[in-house]
C-alpha cells in the first residue's frame, strides 16, 4: 500500500516532535511537510529547535525546511496539529477547508457537536460526526480532535464499564507530569520538591469532555452522556505519565472482580482491526499492590495502553482503582495517529 | 509555674526526634527522661543515632544518656511515646500502669473505645474517656493517643464543617511526604520520579479514625460517626507535608462561600485557651488559585496549622478543596504535644 | 542610631526579593523605596509579582507601590541594585551620577579595577578603590559590587587559606541550585533527575573573579593575584545552595590539621566588627564525614555563613574538600547588604 | 556455534537482575543457573524478588528455581557474579577452584597482582595474568574482575588518552546516581533535593583502580601506571548514570581538538572483533556545548558507551572535560558480559 503523505502542524515543540518521531516509519503515513510558526519557517528542524526526545535527534528529518503554517505550502491530505489553542483557531480551519483531514491536539474544536472528540477504543463511532460537519462548513476537509491528556487516560477506563454496566459518577484525583505543560513548561522552582494544586483549565475539560467521549451521536451531533464528573487536577515531580485516583458509581454495584473482568475482557475496535498505533492490550491491569507506578510503567505498549490496578471497593461510590496512562503520547501524539488510523480504516481518505 | 518532668520514648527516631526538639525550651514540660531500645540504651544521644532535623543537634542533649524503655528506670508523670506499634503494645500499659500518662503516636490503642484518639481542636470532650479507662484498666496512668498523621489533617478541616453542616461521606485521595515513612523509609530508587499508588494499612486507618475523631462519647465510650469516608492513598517525591485533595458532601448543601466563612470563623478550644503549641489560626485560608503548595506552606506556623484552598464546587459531592498538613508536626509529635498540653490544662495531672 | 533610607532595584525579581526581606527590620537601613522596571512602575508591589520566598509576603511591603528605576524619582543615599546585567549597565551609573552609593549584584562593573569587588570577610581594604573611582568618574555616588555567588562561597574558604600560606592553584567543581538562575529560570524538563554540565559563563567569572578578590589595592587600582583558578560548573536539582568539590595547592604544603586550625581560627573584619549580617563565625567546620550537605546545612545562619568538610589529602594538589554556601544570600542578596554596612561602618556615609 | 551455559550469582539483586536481563538471549552465552543466598535458595525467581527493571519481569525467568550459591550445586563453566564482597571472598574461590571463570562485580579481588581487573576497551592485555593465576592459585577456574563502576566510565576516556599522549595527573570530582547503591541503597530522605558529599571508600578505589587499568603487565603480574588520580565522589538525585567533571595533565600539552581527534578516532579491540556487547562507538562525543546530560544520553548503546562532551582547555591542569557513563550497565553487568565476551574470543573456554 502506498503511504498517505502527511503533514506535522507545529513541528517543534514537545508534542510536534513526539508527532514526528511515531511518524517517521509508520506504515500508513509518510511525513512530506513539517511546517512551524512564521519565526521558525525557513529554517532547517535542526537548527529551528533543540530535539527533547531520546532516539534519533529530528528522527533523522534535522536538515528538512520547516514551511509556514499555510496550506498554499505545506497542504497534504492528512494534517497533524500540535499547535497551541489560539494559533489552532485560525490554521486548522483552513488546511480543512484547503481539503485536507485535520488531526488535532488543540482544545478549539474539541466540544463543537460536529466535530469529532475522538479516542479509537471509546467511541469510534463518533466518525459519523464528519457528514454533518461537512454538510455544516462546506469543507473539502474535516477537523477531528483527540481530547485533553487527562481525559483520554480516563475514558480509557471508564469505556469499557460504562458499555458493561454505565458509570453514574466519577471522582478524579490526578497527579499530572510536567511533561505536560509543554516546554519551558513548569519552573524547576516551582514544582521541585513540590505539589501544586491547580492547572489552568484542566478540571473543566476533564468534567466536560468525558462525558462527550462516553455519549451518543443522535441526528448527526455528538450528545453528552450525563453522568456527573468531578476532576480535582494536581501537578507532581515526575516527568511523564498521569497518575489518577479514581472512585467511580456503576449502575447495578458490581464487584470489584467483576470489573477486573470487564477490563481484562475488552477488546474494542483498534485492537480487533490491528490498527498499528493501537497496544495489543489497551487496559495492562496489574495485581501487584503497589502497581501501576509511573516512572517504571508508563513507557510499556510505547506509551499507548493505560494502566489499571487496587481495584478495590469504596466506601462512597462503590468502586475505586488507582489508573495511570502517558500524557504524551496516548494522551497527544499517540492519541492522534491513532485517530487518523482508525479514520483511514473506515475510509476516510480515498 | 514548675515545669512537668516528661520522658520521651522512642527517642532516637525521626519522630522521637522532632518530640525531643518540641519539648527543649517548653514553657509546660521538662525533658527529663529519653529512652530507645535496648539495642541503644547506655549510649549517649548523639551515639546513638545521627540527628536528622535541622537546627542545634539533639536539640543539646547529645550527652545525655539513653534509657531503656523501661518505667523503672525512666518513669515520669507524662511520656511521649514515638514507638512503633509492635514494642507501643506492651511498653506504653506498662507505663500507665506504673502511673504515668502516655501521649502516643502509636496506632496500637487508638481505636480501643475507653482510649481517647484525640486531636484537642477536633474531639477535645474525648478526654471523657479516661474516666472509663481508668476503672475498667485499673492503671493509675493512662494512654491518650493522636490519630494517623493524613487522618490529623482530614478531620481538621472537617471538625468545623461537621459542626456548622453535618459531613454526610467524603473522598479523599493523599499525596503523602516521604517522612511519614520513617527512616531509612522509602528508598530513593522508587520514590524519585515516581508516584506510589500504595501505602500499607494508611487508608483504612483513615477511613475508621475520621468517624471516630468527629464521633460522640456515649456513656464513657467512643462512638464514631457513620459517615462514608474514602482514603486514596499515594506516596510523592515530597519531603514533608501531606496534600489531600477533598471532596465532599454536606447538609443542606453550602457553597463556597458558606464553607470558606466557617472555616475561617473557626476558633476551637486549644486556640482559646491560648495554649503553647496551638497555632493562633488553625486553619490557614488561601485565595491564591495555586495555593497552598506544601514546599512552600507547609512549615507556617511550625507546622501546627492546616492549609485549605481552592474551595470550589464538586459536581459529585458538592464541595471540593486542596488541603494540606504537616505530616510529623501536626500529624505526630506536635499533635501529641498539644494533646498533654490540652490534658494538663483540664487537670489531668495535678 | 537613625536609619539609613535605601531603595532597591530590581524588587520583583528573586534577588531583589531577598533583598527586601533582608533590609525590613534592618538596624542601619530602612527600605523607603522599592523599583522596578517600566512595565511594573506605578504598579501595587503585591500586584507586580508573585512573592516567591517564605514568610511574610512582601515582607510587609505589599501596598507599597514600584517607583521607576530612575534616579529622580526614587532616589536615596543607599541604593542596592538586583537588576539584570543589560540595565544594571545604564541604570547604576545613573544613580551613582546623581549621588547614591550603588551596591550592585550584577556583573556590568565587577571587574572594572575602581570598582570594588568585595566580600567583606575577604577583601574589606578593596573599599579604598572608590578614591579613585571618584576621581576617575567624578560621580557624587559609587558604585560597590559582589562578586557571582559561585565565586563568593569559594573565597570565603580560599581567603584564610591564602592568607596563612598562599594559594596557588585551584580547581573546583561545582554543582549549583536551580535558584541561581532566577524564576523562571531552569525548566523541570531540564533538570528533574538530571545534571546539566554548563552554565552559560559561570566558569569564566569564578576563574577571574577568584583572583582578584584574593588580589591587592596598587596606586588605587585592583591588581589581581595570579593564582591559576579552574572552574568547572554544573547545574544540579538542588533548590538553593552551591556544593562545591575544591582542589587545592598551598604553598608549604600543610597538612589537612593545619588547614582545618587556619580556617576554625578565622575571624575576619566584619566579625570583629559585628555588623549586623556577618555570621558570628564564617566558616562552619563539619567533622561527619558525610557533611556538609546542601539541604541540611545551607540555611544556618541565615544563610551567611560557609560551609566546609571533609579536608583531607589531594593526590595531586595536595589538599582537597567540600564546600557549600548559600548562593541567593551569602552569594547575592546577604552579600550586598554585608557590603553596605561594611561601607556605612568604615564612613561611606556620613 | 553452541552457546556456553552460565550462572548467575546475586541474581537476586539490582546488578544480579541486570545480569540476567543481559544474558538472556544473549549470542554466546545460556543461563542455566541463578543461585542466590541461602534465605532465597529453593524458592523461584518471581517469590525471592521484586524484579526491579523495566522490560519483561524476571527476563522470562520467573519460574526458575534459585540455586544456592555454591559450585556443587550451580556449577557452569562461566559464572558471573554479582555477590557483595564478604561472600564474594569465599564463593568465588570454590567455583574458581571447581573449574568455574568466574566474571567478578566484587571489589574483593581486583587489586591481587594476579587477576585481571578488565575494561576491554582499555586493557585486554591483562587477560595475560590468568597464566599466573592458574600457576599460583592451582585453580582449575579462574577469576576475573571488573572495576568500580565510577573507575570504568572514567579509564573509558583516559585509555586513548594514555594511549596517544600519557596520562599524568587526574581530578576528578563524580556525580553519582542512586542506583550505584544497590536496593534500597540510599534513603529519599537522604538524597532528594540534597548532594551527599561522601561515598564509603570510593575515592580510594578510583585512586588506585586507574593506575592499574592504565598499568601493564611485567612477569605476569599487573604493575600499575604511577599517574597522580585524586577523585572527589559525590551522591547526587539521579537514578542511573555518573556524570564525572575531569581535569587531566597530559603529555605534549595537546589542544583540545588534538583531544577530541583522538577520542574520536579510538577504535579498541572490543570494537574490532564485534563484540556482541561492545558499542559500536565506545566514546560519544557531544557537541553541544549543554551534553552530555545523563538523563537524556546515559541509556544510548544499551548504556555500554561513554560521552565526553565540553572538551576544552584547563588553567591548572590543561585539559577538562565532561564525562558520563552507565553505572550499573557498562560499570557493572555489561562491564562483566564485555569482558567474558573478550575472554571467550581469546581462548579461555574451549
Amino acid at each position: 500500500m502506498n503511504r498517505i503523505p502527511v503533514t506535522v502542524l507545529g513541528a517543534t515543540g514537545v508534542v510536534g516532535q513526539r508527532f514526528v518521531r511515531r511518524l517517521r516509519n509508520h506504515p500508513m503515513f509518510e511525513v512530506v511537510g513539517i511546517a512551524a510558526s512564521d519565526r521558525s519557517a525557513g529554517k532547517r528542524y535542526r537548527d529551528a529547535c533543540e530535539w527533547r526526545l531520546d532516539g534519533e535527534p529530528y528522527a533523522g528529518l534535522g536538515d528538512q525546511v520547516l514551511a509556514p503554517s499555510d496550506p498554499a505550502e505545506a497542504f497534504s491530505p492528512i494534517v497533524f496539529s500540535a499547535l497551541d489553542n489560539a494559533p489552532a483557531k485560525e490554521i486548522e480551519p483552513a488546511f480543512a477547508r484547503a481539503g485536507a483531514h485535520v488531526f488535532s491536539n488543540a482544545a478549539s474544536f474539541r466540544m463543537d457537536p460536529d466535530v469529532p472528540l475522538l479516542v479509537p477504543e471509546v467511541n469510534p463511532g463518533h466518525l459519523a460526526l464528519l457528514e454533518t460537519q461537512r454538510r455544516r462548513r462546506d469543507w473539502k476537509g474535516s477537523i477531528l480532535t483527540n481530547p485533553n491528556c487527562t481525559t483520554t487516560v480516563l475514558v480509557m477506563a471508564l469505556a469499557p464499564l460504562h458499555e458493561a454496566f454505565g458509570v453514574e459518577t466519577v471522582i478524579m484525583t490526578s497527579m499530572q507530569a510536567v511533561s505536560g505543560a509543554g516546554y519551558p513548561g513548569v519552573p524547576s522552582l516551582d514544582i521541585m520538591g513540590n505539589i501544586l494544586p491547580h492547572i489552568g483549565g484542566e478540571e473543566g475539560k476533564v468534567e466536560v469532555e468525558t462525558g462527550r467521549l462516553l455519549g451518543k451521536v443522535v441526528d448527526g451531533l455528538a450528545v453528552s452522556d450525563p453522568m456527573a464528573v468531578s476532576a480535582l487536577c494536581y501537578r507532581a515531580p515526575v516527568m511523564d505519565g498521569h497518575t489518577e485516583s479514581v472512585s467511580v458509581r456503576l449502575k447495578g454495584n458490581p464487584t470489584p472482580d467483576q470489573v477486573r473482568e470487564v477490563l481484562a475482557a475488552w477488546k474494542p475496535l483498534p485492537q480487533r482491526l490491528g490498527l498499528p498505533s493501537a497496544p495489543e492490550v489497551p487496559i495492562r491491569l496489574h495485581t501487584a499492590e503497589n502497581r501501576p507506578q509511573v516512572r517504571r510503567d508508563v513507557e510499556l505498549d510505547g506509551g499507548m495502553s493505560v494502566h489499571v490496578g487496587r481495584i478495590r471497593p469504596c466506601n462512597v461510590l462503590g468502586i475505586k482503582f488507582a489508573l495511570l496512562g502517558h500524557n504524551t503520547e496516548r494522551g497527544a501524539a499517540g492519541g492522534s495517529v491513532l485517530n487518523a488510523e482508525l479514520a483511514v480504516s473506515q475510509g476516510l481518505v480515498s
